[in-house]
């Protein structure tokens, strides 16, 4: 099968064998990928990766159990163990033991074939378009958000960042009730969210300091954390979404002083995620910035890489679509 | 009076006139205070500090309302305009109109005389002795941690540092139910929280990975957040206690991934601070390396800037201890 791989900072395009069969594992043939800004940070040596990167995607179930044959499957990215405490408790995302699809020890979406745990995927409703469905993963990182923190009907919320990861948390957190501003730096990003009711915002140098009790970092920059800090009124909660490689610099005197809440938030749950999407609540389809058929793979990354440039997706020649 | 006063990195002793009435406020005569790794750091700039340092102290009100005169004193340390939405929430420490005692825009407690609203007060209980009540108030901002993040009974706690913040952490915690193991690097500090139950450990360079639910960060060192972080579980929770000079270097991939919260922390309620001491639940005894009468003050400085050394007290001649 045609498959990608990331070496020594290249994106190829290989042909390597098809999944081996495993017990309780599903094949799944890709539908459409989409790439993350995780998969550029793997491109540029993020984790040491080499390999097949890929963990947004939507395919179809080709060998499986009757539950899920013949489907139309998203998939959650953590490979776990199924019996430490943390898959006990429901925690999975944190097994120890875990692999994650294409960034840790297991081959990732972007071949014509993946393979995944069957108790690791949802199918995925029909009212779905399928270039939809590519951002059920991201968008349940961004439901992680509301199983972390509490955040009242009617609160401000100040989203940083309108980049892939900011759109849809804002979004997300506008549709369950709070008042988001998003602060970005493209007009044509934060309009976006605007239709979903988000209050773009604009940004300059200066932000606002101190005003809001929640702030979600997910800039993707290395002063995102500083500035986020700075939004947060005393007693204010920053979710961390971005990661950036290599350290970030902070003052921990506001931290402390005005007592700042952190918390660092990942993968999250899909079944909220796929039921915004069923909804219509979250604009998805004006973040898709452009569709490459899986062998072009190279242009397709080269495309995601530049500026301004929002979902870049990867189908396979049948679901790809005009651009 | 005599008043210290830092001036231009330098101790200073000056001559100054008593703080003059003003309504609501009561006048305080110094009984005993104590040197606080913030008092070190504003003689090094932090705060662009220039004035009579001093938030923690002991005193005996000379002049005020019938409520308070001549009783035996401690004070919070944030004077706050009582009327903004944070002051009538009970969050009066985070009034943006504040001035803190010794810290901002209000003479500290560094000088014969001090001043303080009488709403500030808390009378100690005879119970406690003189040199141990100048410990509510670093007490307080341990037991502010309780009030911030809920520990479960029996839970194992870790507090990196064994300082003064941290040696107070740690016994707070243990206080509390907890099961603390403090890291620190000297025997001769851990053994004063041992003897109140706490579990020390004489930490090397490598520490404990992913290990703790619950980490109080507590080095007042640049290094500290980065091994706190380190320390905590998946989405286990770290407490920030350590406000150091300048930007500290935090990866924030670690926070991310496994969804660690961070909380910073700062000052705390008295009123725990002063049960805690009244019942001996708390070895401060210990804690005082050394006293100096107010007339010594750099000297006494001078000692609290030695490596090991714990607090150092600052005491008017009559209720000096001999050293």
């Amino acid at each position: 099968m045609l498959a990608v791989r990331l070496e020594k900072g290249k994106v190829l395009l290989r042909t390597s064998p098809r999944p081996a069969p495993r017990h309780g594992f599903a094949l799944i043939r890709l539908l459409c990928g989409g790439i993350c800004s995780t998969d550029l940070e793997l491109l540029r040596g993020y984790y040491n990766f080499q390999g097949t990167p890929g963990h947004e995607f939507v395919g179809e179930v080709v060998a499986g159990s009757r539950h899920v044959m013949g489907n139309r499957v998203v998939g959650e990215i953590n490979i776990n163990c199924s019996r430490c405490s943390w898959c006990r408790r429901g925690l999975g995302r944190h097994c120890p033991h875990s692999t994650v699809l294409g960034i840790v020890k297991h081959p990732g979406a972007f071949a014509e074939f993946l393979s995944l745990p069957e108790g690791n995927l949802h199918i995925v409703p029909p009212e779905i378009p399928l270039q939809h469905a590519v951002f059920v993963e991201p968008l349940a990182a961004a439901c992680e958000i509301l199983e972390q923190v509490s955040i009242p009907q009617g609160a401000e919320v100040a989203v940083l960042g309108d980049g892939k990861l900011g759109l849809l948390a804002a979004q997300v957190l506008q549709a369950s009730g709070a008042r988001v501003h998003l602060f970005g730096r493209y007009r044509h990003k934060l309009r976006i969210a605007e239709k979903k009711g988000v209050v773009g915002e604009l940004r300059g140098a200066r932000l606002p300091a101190a005003s809001y009790d929640y702030v979600v970092e997910a800039t993707g920059s290395h002063d995102g954390l500083a500035q986020a800090v700075a939004m947060a009124r005393p007693r204010g909660t920053v979710v961390v979404k971005s990661t950036v490689h290599g350290a970030v610099r902070l003052d921990t005197a506001p931290l402390v002083v005005n007592e700042v809440t952190l918390v660092g938030s990942r993968c999250g749950p899909f079944p909220p995620a796929l039921e915004l999407l069923a909804g219509g609540r979250i604009n998805v389809a004006d973040m898709i910035s452009d569709s490459f058929p899986l062998s072009e793979a190279p242009a397709a990354f080269r495309r995601a890489q530049q500026k301004g440039v929002l979902k870049v997706l990867l189908c396979d020649n049948g679901a790809s679509f005009p651009h």
